[in-house]
């Protein structure tokens, strides 16, 4: 029976799950992807759709054939039982998570047992909108398979290295000392571009990289020689650019006249800010980039959205090359930053002031390099936050297996 | 009799003045300052200096010789019975105020009325620990001098003309137009180095420039041709740059947290985040940059909160290098910009990549040229925001004394 991982990454309404063949069992490798998957629509009508490696479609469930309205547990029980049917000589040898936030004490990923759950479960308030999904398939896995392990990886971690000093916020030292620091989010994702940099072109892994992570969420990542020295996000994941219903970076100011003068408790002020705000609120039409684009020729609203998102991308793309104390590369990915040339070309256009210079041709191909010249260069690299939990998730059991020295 | 003009600029425990003739009845001039005053310690132990224009002192008062603990209006009746008794064959044209917010209606000084008052007082909630302040000696004014004309001139107007993207949040489109936008501060401040760049280098005004002011209060001013194209400070004056007391930029969930994991009501935050944090938060110390300073080598907090405020203000000048596409010129200006050559020489090591290269030398003299070589220059150029609302003062009195056309 050949060892597999299972990855899960859980949303509020969705959870994503990917396979993999865990025959690395010294170290930490490149563990082959076997299939994947996503259950959406959680509570309501989920649809569940299994694929192989290549996106072909091996299963797929919508209602009434997934039976009614059900949560993370029935999702997760579903696509256990899917897997058993389809073990096809794989046993289930540990299963990864993807976890919002490690907090201070996590530089790396962690196998889970009830005092690590516990304090992450302590960080609920530092996340309330993605932690509290993703633990609770922890918790499930636990209760249903006691004996496997489980792993915890951690979008903040990558970030726990940058200079102090990039991590502070200018208030009380107290409020440092209990938690209240600029971690960053979209490590995972920025841990996987960093892995594959060389990949693309020799030189650029020991430069000084910009990647921009451009999906639903979105940030900006400074790279020197691999590591995270500085990022977009803060402490939640509503700082830095604005996203598809999130605010981006607000003077702390409009917190507090939401609440005394526009009458919002605490709460719903979050819920604007987190799910009416970011390309949807300032667009009035959309939080998706497509939509947006398909209308932006004739619609005010939804042109201004794309160019307040492109201005801020561009304004702390400036911020981080400051932090870098110059720039080699600027690479894309996530959703919009993989498939959204037009998105990238406002982007570079803006960024020429360091030297970008757009190669229309291939940015329109998709690229891998959608710059010319001899400048800084820019490239599209798709991103693969499963291969960097499944990775982290070998490493940490390889670690449990070794024998004390 | 020759006209003068009295400029006001009040904060919460002080307030400065300053006398100017107003020879140029026919346009905005350059007024000649005859004498300029602060009172402080306002509430508690009131305390008067006034100095003529070279500095040297003409009359100086603190208690007993000023009498018990008095607020705004009584040390403007006191500086009007000075004035009186020092007049000199001038008479009281005018008053200028510095107003902290003008909104979105205001982008040039206006005269005050009924209407502009009332106006102007629905702003306070936007700048709640200035407005007040600013506002009192109008009202003051009106009702001791009913017939002597009011000014308003305000920080946020120099701001007001610059690209809508830059002036935007991305939240709801109906919080933008009840007014939740990035307004910006220190206009006045902004306007005068903007008006004596030529003086300093012919080729400064028509460029690219980063002004740097830095005082107690602290921001940053993208100008494109001596006009405001962005800034680091949005909607209150709690954004962008760390200050001596304030937090400069915060995510937002860093509020929600205040007010639910910490339990802070939305007044006590708000006070810890004025008056708790920015330097005097970080260094558990001080606000005060010259106190840091002198500590910073052998304390570690002093030394890490004047880290801080090096490495935001050098992420921000990025920012806004990228908005502006490209720098020519750094200002320096404000109390700690004019006359902190340490901090200076720590920004423009920091600014490196984009051209800057100190002249340590020069820079120790006070400049005004700080830097050396053909790449962007850097400069110290005192402000004078009293210079500007005189100037701002006499040309909305003028305006109103020109015939109708």
């Amino acid at each position: 029976m050949i060892p597999a991982l299972l990855v899960l990454n859980a949303g509020s309404s969705s959870l994503k799950f990917q396979v993999f063949e865990d025959r690395d069992e010294g170290g930490v490798g490149h563990p082959r992807p076997i299939f994947r998957g996503l259950v959406e629509r959680l509570g309501e009508a989920p649809h569940l759709v299994i694929r192989d490696p290549a996106g072909a479609v091996l299963a797929e469930k919508g209602p009434p054939a997934m039976g009614g309205p059900f949560g993370h547990e029935e999702a997760l029980l579903h696509v256990a039982g899917w897997l058993h049917d389809h073990e096809d000589g794989y046993r289930l040898a540990a299963v990864g998570h993807r976890v919002v936030h490690g907090g201070l004490a996590h530089a790396a990923p962690v196998r889970v047992d009830d005092a690590v759950l516990d304090a992450l479960e302590r960080l609920v308030p530092l996340a309330p909108l993605h932690q509290p999904h993703n633990l609770e398939p922890i918790r499930i896995m636990r209760r249903q398979w006691p004996g496997l392990p489980q792993v915890a990886c951690f979008d903040t971690a990558f970030h726990r290295d940058q200079p102090e000093i990039a991590q502070l916020f200018a208030v009380p030292r107290s409020m440092a000392e209990r938690g209240v620091r600029r971690y960053g989010f979209h490590g995972l994702s920025y841990a996987y571009v960093a892995s594959v940099l060389g990949d693309y072109a020799p030189d650029l892994a020991g430069g000084r990289v910009v990647v921009a992570h451009l999906g639903n969420g979105a940030s900006l990542c400074a790279l020197r020689a691999g590591r995270s020295v500085a990022t977009t996000m803060g402490f939640s994941t509503l700082d830095g650019l604005p996203m598809g219903t999130r605010c981006g970076s607000l003077d702390a100011g409009v917190v507090f006249y939401m609440l005394r003068e526009m009458g919002l408790d605490a709460d719903v002020a979050e819920r604007v800010l987190y799910t009416r705000s970011g390309l949807l609120g300032v667009s009035g039409l959309s939080g998706d980039m497509r939509t947006l684009r398909a209308r932006a020729a004739s619609d005010r609203g939804a042109r201004t959205a794309i160019d307040l998102f492109v201005y801020r991308i561009g304004r702390e793309i400036g911020s981080l090359v400051a932090a870098l104390g110059g720039v080699d590369t600027l690479v894309f990915t996530g959703g919009i930053g993989e498939n959204d040339a037009a998105t990238r070309a406002e982007i570079l256009s803006g960024a020429a002031w360091a030297g970008f210079a757009l190669d229309a041709a291939a940015n329109a191909r998709g690229g891998p390099r959608v710059t010319r010249g001899p400048g800084p260069s820019a490239w599209v690299i798709p991103t693969n936050e499963e291969a960097i939990i499944a990775r982290g998730t070998q490493a940490v059991l390889a670690a449990v297996r070794q024998p004390a020295p």
